[in-house]
């Protein structure tokens, strides 16, 4: 095994210089956007009570999360691998404001398996939430902050795929379907396996306008699904038209902020079905076929640990931002560092410092090694004149640095 | 269980605002310092193959390493407990320079036990190593590279520990000790329980000058420490004499960088032995048990990875330096938010952009809730007169914002 200690579990990267640097611009300059918009940063745990993790993403979580042993207490742990349903629960027991709160979050979570084609199981989640407001201002604000987080990554083209699931759930509901039949059709859905579920609803015995309407809701997306839902859903019952219509309302107060950004609809696409409450959204990059970022409304999230109050939020993956941004690296660009003698004189230390106060990378040579300081990308060096430290242009005199 | 929903696992900690602006804060301070100096971030992933974390430090991070099963593989992981071992395989086998290399790191590592008094299974481990340079000047770096971290972490009094393991390590060849006698002196040593090292030296049949020694050794301590060495080790072997002459050297060159810290010896304090190779230091703040920081040279860290590079390096924990930190809430300290109506108007929407250009945060007012803007801690407001926006102090008219 000896020659293969240096070997990394299939999914789990380390990040090296110069691209650590990157990932921390980018990491600052997203939590300084979210801060310039009123969002706190928390820092939830890395591990936690299996059952805290699990509790109100039910099943969706529980094949993802590795689980651990608590050695003190024998109570099993599980390692995050979303940091959503922990933010609620700071939200729901720590904070307990009655004011809108708007909180943002940062870091690495895991996953036991590789989720689609991005192929890995330690994303860097990045996201924010705001509970305490229901209604469309504040997915407005989330989807603006969506767009705003792709563009400071560089990510200069994206869209917007919108649903909401009180879409479905008001069929379901009409249809008469259990909660059997109602998670059965939602998995056919969600492969748009029209097929199937044309046969499941003839099996669940629905038939005349509520069958016709969730076979049509596979076909409902794209950028006139929502002018077309007016007319296949008109016989639906009133969750499923306030849900039409609470999409509509979303949709012009996003063609306000947002004029620029194209804008579709996907009525069958139901990403965290199970405890998402109203509107859902990702957005996508062209050429790209995963969603970079995803959200939506929860407005349930904070019940188990005391208080539900009103929620929407998004998250994605920093790493994944990296790998789809443009201009990045020069953006991020470090000024090439300075070349320093190893030496306490004073007038020395004072010269370093202040170009380190400057912003500037200073490099100390080490004593006892020849080495040419252009290998560690030193552009200057600090050489003394007439008693004071000026900075000097290092030349191409190859020999200088022989031993 | 519903009700203990929000507990914590012992050990583990979630930051709450504003607590984790100020880590936040404090992390990127202490990241820009160590890139001043040429230290290049490294970003090591949160887990590992077992065999991978475990290497080089052997049996020392072990019971401290959380275990999981890779169910892509069957293969056994760890959850890092240390970050060290991870930066040493980064220098070692993906970065392969022959030039000096220098490297820092941040992230949360996991212990399966509460190590020590400071009571976290959780440290924010944050440090830097120097790859490439076997010397004093390299060992002095970091330890002025502690220093300015406990500066920066508004820790304003401090004191070194210094140490060699090359002389127990000298010591215990002399007295001709096999494996299984020196760990079990060297487990006495780090209690200091004389009588027990007596008769331990005793029963290894060890007499005269190196039973002296050993014996001797456990007081060897205080910033006196390294001169009464001189006495009391005069009968030490030439590679005893060369680690404390080492040490000698070593403070020389900090009197020159640090004149204003206080040294202190411990010849017995054996940090890390198993893998230390020579120096070990720790930082301590006066009235607090524990040491702040801690590192030393482990010159054959990256061997297991395929290359054995000179090294040395410290690492501490965020949080501990933020818990005896002054003074950083101030310095950290935000700016009040500002309040904006909700409007997409376009005068509004470029004052608000213009603030948040130039730092300050903005909250919108989010329709359908009243809301006193103080309740969120603004103090100013953006109010519009004869068209143009402008900053407005809050005044305290209460019924102003009562529903």
């Amino acid at each position: 095994m000896n020659e293969e200690r240096w070997l990394l579990p299939a999914g789990i990267e380390e990040v090296l210089p110069p691209q650590a640097r990157i990932v921390e611009s980018l990491r600052r300059e997203l939590l300084d956007l979210y801060a310039g918009w009123g969002y706190e940063l928390v820092i939830p745990p890395f591990i936690d009570y299996l059952e805290s993790l699990l509790t109100g993403t039910g099943q969706d979580l529980d094949l993802q999360t590795f689980k651990l042993t608590d050695q003190l207490t024998g109570r099993l742990l599980g390692v995050r691998a979303d940091m959503t349903p922990q933010v609620a629960r700071i939200d729901a027991h720590h904070l307990r404001r009655d004011t809108p709160t708007r909180l943002c979050y940062l870091g690495t979570v895991l996953h036991t398996r590789t989720d689609g084609f991005a192929g890995t199981r330690s994303p860097l989640q990045i996201g924010a939430e705001i509970y305490g407001h229901a209604g469309i201002e504040s997915d407005a604000e989330i989807l603006r902050l969506i767009l705003l987080t792709l563009r400071t990554a560089g990510i200069g083209e994206s869209y917007l795929d919108l649903g909401h699931v009180g879409i479905f759930r008001g069929l379901a509901r009409q249809a008469g379907l259990d909660d059997a039949q109602e998670h059965a059709l939602f998995d056919a859905l969600q492969r748009k396996a029209v097929p199937e579920i044309e046969t499941l609803i003839a099996d669940f015995g629905v038939s005349g306008a509520p069958a016709e309407m969730l076979i049509a809701l596979a076909e409902l997306n794209g950028s006139d699904a929502l002018t077309r839902a007016q007319v296949v859903l008109r016989a639906a019952d009133r969750p499923v038209r306030e849900a039409l219509d609470y999409l509509h309302r979303l949709a012009d107060e996003l063609s306000r902020w947002l004029p620029e950004v194209s804008i579709h609809y996907d009525l069958a696409e139901l990403r965290g079905y199970r405890y998402k409450t109203g509107v859902v959204f990702a957005a996508f990059v062209p050429g790209w076929g995963l969603e970079i970022a995803r959200g939506g409304r929860y407005d349930d999230i904070g019940r188990v640990f005391g208080r539900a109050r009103p929620a929407v939020g998004f998250s994605t993956d920093l790493k994944s931002l990296l790998s789809h941004g443009q201009g990045l690296e020069q953006r991020y660009q470090a000024t090439a560092p300075v070349y320093a003698p190893w030496s306490a004189e004073p007038a020395l230390r004072e010269a370093v410092d202040r170009l380190r106060e400057s912003g500037r990378c200073v490099i100390n040579a080490l004593p006892g090694l020849t080495q040419d300081p252009r290998q560690l990308g030193c552009q200057q060096r600090l050489v003394e004149r007439d008693g004071r430290w000026e900075l000097e242009t290092i030349g191409n005199i190859d020999n200088e640095w022989e031993a």
